[in-house]
Formats: structure tokens, sequence, C-alpha cells
């Protein structure tokens, strides 16, 4: 998530002093999964991590700026992960498989913090939310180029182009929300199966072929 | 959501009096879907509706206990939905493309309330959580036997049918969390492409051949 390296540690350090941002976020991103962003305090933050209310705020001035840094983290990393994925010379189909098997699959791995980070937009302040949407749109765009050039060069044929971004970025985004499941219990594997599901909804040459049988 | 018909207003009746439990569950529902279940508090409710604490408490002797009545009656109304929609002596296609259309619908039209229920699952006592599990197989049981169906019949025959049941009901489901969209700002429309797109994940013998053009 971009962050920092821990300060090295000085002999006779006292245990709030070792509380690094770092630190800080894993516990607040605990603590806003499993309570909500609402129900939880800083100051629960900092005791959790044996640390004064006062050495926190010195990192995080309040619980949105705190939030905000692990929203921005978070979808920075998600943009990171999807522009690595995407291979922008190669056909479209296979450049669809890719990006959404590095998307699904972080939304797997990460789910707690996906959670947050998709559950709380309504808590940020107007100005952070808008940095975030604007992340967002360019993990959408990464999306959107290449549906829209797969449809443009006749090798996807589904109906509706912007359903398709939508019903495959939702597909994506909501593996955080149940997984794993009984059924798909690895990460791996359902990113590879949403990599067909995503062929299938933009109807992809590919997948009309293996349709044939 | 099951409810019986509010009381009928006496004359001279206090305006804490008013409040039947449909009122109190209709601000519990605004409240839990704007601020979190954590951060809401039975009194915060009771002071909206102008009424005491005490008074909201002979009707929900806890805020769990009014998160349960919600989730209950929510969850309740979406499988009656679903069984409604369905035709058991239809196609599986054509019995896909409705309940998927009915369920899809719903979350659209009760994006507040659906939302209450799909993220405050992990608030609820473990008693009441199962009594909601297990509604929430009923719903899932309607998709999993026109799926398992239309298998057994070569209707549908994209790989992974535990896989498709997963992704087509996470489709529906997520519609709570970003209805509206720009792209899709009618509970209709959004319905209806993703009736098409249950029928595209399942590699239905309808979308096959639309396919092949």
């Amino acid at each position: 998530m971009g962050v920092p390296p821990p300060a090295p540690r000085a002999p006779g350090r006292s245990k709030s002093l070792e509380a690094t941002p770092e630190r800080i976020r894993a516990a607040a991103i605990a603590a806003f999964a499993e309570d909500g962003y609402g129900a939880t305090t800083t100051r629960s933050i900092a005791q959790q991590l044996g640390m004064s209310g006062a050495a926190l705020y010195l990192h995080y001035p309040s619980k949105e700026a705190l939030l905000f840094e692990i929203s921005r983290g978070g979808h920075e990393e998600a943009l990171a992960v999807v522009l690595e994925s995407d291979q922008p010379t190669a056909s479209p189909s296979d450049r669809l498989r890719r990006v959404v098997h590095a998307f699904a699959k972080w939304q797997a791995v990460n789910s707690k913090l996906a959670r947050v980070l998709q559950y709380e937009l309504r808590s940020l302040e107007e100005g952070h939310l808008q940095v975030i949407l604007t992340i967002r749109r360019q993990t959408s765009g990464v999306l959107e180029s290449i549906i829209t050039h797969g449809y443009r060069v006749g090798e996807f044929r589904a109906s509706d182009p912007p359903g398709a971004l939508l019903a495959i970025s939702s597909l994506c985004v909501d593996t955080c929300r149940w997984f794993p499941s009984q059924s798909y219990p690895d990460a791996e594997q359902v990113a590879e199966f949403y990599g067909d599901v995503a062929l299938r909804i933009v109807g992809a040459a590919t997948m009309r072929s293996a349709n044939v049988t």
C-alpha cells in the first residue's frame, strides 16, 4: 500500500512508539471491517495498539483521515494490480481475462480491506471522496478500454457494452463480500473462473466457438 | 415485509403512540444504511420518531432485535419475490431469466434495505443469523434448482454449475451496492439485462445460437 518502511526500533523504546502508520492502518482495517467505521473510535484503535490517543493523532488527526489513507492506499493498490496485469498488445479476450483475473483475485485475497473500501465510501469527506472516485475511474477505465476495443474489432458481440462493463466490475468487486465460499474457497480458482465468465458476458469469439458443441 | 397494518389513529393520541413497528423499522433502515448499524443507537431512532426509548423498547427490546426483524422481513420478502417469479413448468432458460429479473430488480428497488441485509449479517446474534441463513439458502435454492435442471437436460452447457450459481447470485445481490448508476438508472432495465447475462453465464442454448452471427 505504498507504506514507508517501519522506523528502526531503538532500544528501550516504549510500546506506543512502535505503532507505525502501517500498524495503525492494519488495526483500523480490522476494526472497521469487524465493527464498522461508525462504531469504531480512534481511541479504541490506539488502546489496541497500546498507544495514546495523542500519539495516534500525530499520524492521523481524525478517524476520517485514517479512513481516507486506508481507502487511498487500497484503491491505489488495486489500480496498480489491474494496470500491471494488462497487456495492451494482446487480444481483447486475452486482456479481459487477465485483468478480470487480477482484479477479482485482489478482491478475494484482500477481502477485509476491500470491504472497507467498498462499504465506507459514504463516510469520506467530499474532497477525499473525489480523490478516491478518480482512482476508481482509472481502474474502471482499464476494463472499459479493453471492452470498447473488443467490440470495435468485432471480437466481443454481446449486446450492451456499458452493461457488460457494469456486470464485470460488479462481479469482481462483490468477491470481497462473499469470499471465501464453500464451493470457492480458493482465490486463484475464483479468478480463473471469473476470467471465463467475463468472456461469456461480452460474447467473446473464443467463448462462442466453445459454446457450439 | 409482512407487516401488520398500522393501528387506527385515535383522536388526541400522543406522537409517541403513533410510532408503529413499521415506522420504527423504516427509521432504523434509513439510519443503518446511512450511518451503519454500529454507529446507530435505539435512542437516536426513538428521538427521530418523537417517541421515548421505553416506548421503542416495548416493540424491540434491543437494537439487535430490531435488526433481526428488519433482516427477517427483508429476506422473506426477497424469497417471496423469487418464488413468485418462478414458473416451474417453463424451460430452464425462461425460468432463469424470470427469476434473475425478479431478484435483481428487488435488490435495485430496495437498495437501501438490501444493503442493510447484506452488510449487517455480522451484527446478528448466532441464533438469529441461522434463521436468516436458512431463508437465504431457500432463495439460493430456487436458482440452484433451475441451474441444475438446465444442465441436466443439456440446455445449459458452460462449465462449472456451482460457479454459475455463485456468479449469478453475486451479480444480483451486488446490485444493491451500486444501483442506480449513470448508465443504469432504471431498475427494470438492469433486471432485463441481467436476465440476459445470467443466460450467458450458464451458456444457455438460446444465447449460443444468438452468438453465432
